[in-house]
């Protein structure tokens, strides 16, 4: 078995290394090569996803992926710029199945924006599809307005899509992922406005029949958007379009206080997967050694179980997590009084003690 | 000045009959003339937009909209449920700016999901643009997959799509918004992946040009759903597009605990505009005289305003407002220990008697 590792920028070659070092130490005997990916390749190669990098991928069981980008490159062309890696290792891998779990930590219950009662105990899972809708859909591009009220006056456009299949089988690793949690899934659409949605929610409707031990229900995603605010305790599975879900991801995230935990996964349907922590590169806090590289960790565990076939290497990784937050150590994004300040290898270190 | 008066469904008849004694109380000799609308149009004339009310809309100089839906007609074909009256209004009418302020209340900052000094004194204004983006753009339907993938399958499509002028029109409104409050704007906005936003954010940009004592920001979608949830109070003016905005609005609205309380406005160039609640129809609790007026009276003051050259009857009805909740009276969704519990009615009675 292989993996592709792939620091990027920020951050992630610090992140990356921490989780490198954890699955060293349990020694399961897989083959790790390390690639540039983001800014970093650009730099090196020119380009932010080089062939060299992708075709590492491709041949790996998984990918471990730290972050990428940095404000510097916000001038460079759309195409050269590192987000384009991300979303071509998406696309190249046909990685369509992003799982975003977002959880509250006992021990940072008080590290959330909303108040304890509302977070203590959150375990909700969000399902993104990942390689379609208008991420990637055509055409696109800018033109002359061709009618309406400015018709001739330059615009920009985009086209969302999604295809039967592509919802099909979004909806099939919801509801199964559902089987093995609370049993609800909350799909979550724009069907009063787009006709996108409106196939979405009559397909995930369909597949909703195959799963009879599994309650479905729709939700409008603004409505979405107020409920995780609200009462984000009532939600158990949502899937969702990649657009919507790239947004409600990052705001159930941050609701539980501990972004700087959240890992993530992408997969494909050959049980290949992307793994990478939910937070960004964070340039800001690069290199000083600081960043929590709990949610790389984290990615790595997930990695196990969902590409590498190892469980209870994955179970071993996650407890030892819990222990070391039991323990009272904290890096510096869920540091509070009365626990112990911590930076990265630190954390790192303790991981891999409490194996 | 005549104002069309539209209630629509569920709570909507109960709000808007207290917005209009409140009006009436003023005495400023307006002409109000009501007209069925949503559901209820649908119901007695099988268009949720009967000819007349759009007309009665378009010859008024301000519309006090109630709410539109209820579950009951999700099963209509779109073209005919109540949410295309809405959609109908806001195209013919061309009401591109829509406000949506964000207020946390000094005596219900207790009500906020998020931690009281993380929402005490929030006053944000999200300024969505209305009438383009992709709830409106064309080409749009269903179709077989013109290629890719799963060419040949079924699948739905829409067109996301702003012309230079519109970005430029609600650019102006934002930043001449920023100028008579904190004097910073936030664009939101997803360039990394979206050509027409990678327009957007350029247009905004060069129309900054002409407002140097604004400061502007950028921030991607994403993650101003992030900041809403971990800092809200550092935002002043966002502005974006119809589909963020109908998500960010929301998730702002309700991170202030009181969305029962908040007003908004639609306008055009023209100053006409139409006036309703941030909230829904309820149809749980339609009936029952237990809803919350006070964003529909708010936005009454907020027509008052805008529309109808009467700040200081706007003003008026916003101190009467902030003197009843001083009173200690609330209605059930803003109701705490210690407070006076009060039905709609009484409610509406109670800002009457404060005027
Ligand atoms: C970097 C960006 C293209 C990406 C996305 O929008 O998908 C990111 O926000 C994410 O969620 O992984
Ligand atoms: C009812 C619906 C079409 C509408 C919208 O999406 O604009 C609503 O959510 C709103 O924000 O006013």
């Amino acid at each position: 078995m292989k993996i592709a590792v792939l620091p990027g920028d920020g951050i992630g070659t610090e992140i990356v290394a921490e989780a490198v070092k954890v699955l060293r130490a349990l020694d399961l005997g897989f083959e790790m090569e390390e690639a540039l990916v983001g800014g970093a390749a650009y730099e090196a190669q020119g380009h932010p996803l080089p062939e060299s990098t992708l075709k590492l991928a491709q041949q790996a069981d998984a990918v471990l992926f730290g972050a990428v980008g940095d404000w510097k490159y916000d001038k460079l062309e759309r195409a050269l710029r590192p987000e384009q890696a991300i979303l071509g290792l998406r696309k190249h891998l046909q990685l369509f199945a992003n799982f975003r779990p977002a959880i509250c930590y006992e021990q940072l219950t008080h590290a959330s924006s909303l108040k304890p009662e509302l977070v203590a105990g959150l375990d909700i899972l969000i399902i993104r599809e990942l390689t379609g809708d208008i991420y990637f859909g055509q055409p696109r591009g800018r033109r002359a307005s061709p009618d309406g009220a400015f018709q001739g006056a330059p615009e920009a456009f985009d086209t969302m899509r999604y295809s039967r299949p592509e919802i099909e089988r979004i909806a099939h690793v919801a509801f199964q992922a559902a089987r093995k949690r609370g049993k609800k899934v909350t799909s979550v659409d724009k069907a009063n406005v787009l006709e996108t949605f409106q196939f979405w929610k009559d397909v995930v409707t369909e597949v909703h029949a195959q799963y009879p031990d599994v309650e479905l229900d729709h939700m409008y995603v603004d409505n979405a958007a107020m409920q995780l605010v609200k009462a984000p305790k009532n939600f158990d599975v949502i899937v969702t379009g990649n657009m919507f879900g790239d947004i409600l991801s990052d705001e159930a995230a941050m609701l539980t206080g501990s972004i700087g935990m959240l890992p993530s996964a992408s997969l494909n349907d050959r049980k290949q997967g992307l793994y990478e922590p939910s937070h960004g590169s964070a340039p800001d806090i690069a290199g000083q050694g600081v960043a929590n590289p709990l949610a790389t960790i984290l990615s790595a565990a997930m990695m196990l179980r969902f590409s590498l076939d190892q469980a209870e290497a994955a179970d071993r990784i996650e407890r030892a997590v819990k222990d070391v937050l039991a323990q009272g150590l904290r890096t510096a994004d869920i540091h509070s009084e009365g626990t112990t300040r911590v930076g990265t290898k630190e954390m790192g270190d303790a991981v891999v003690a409490r194996l």
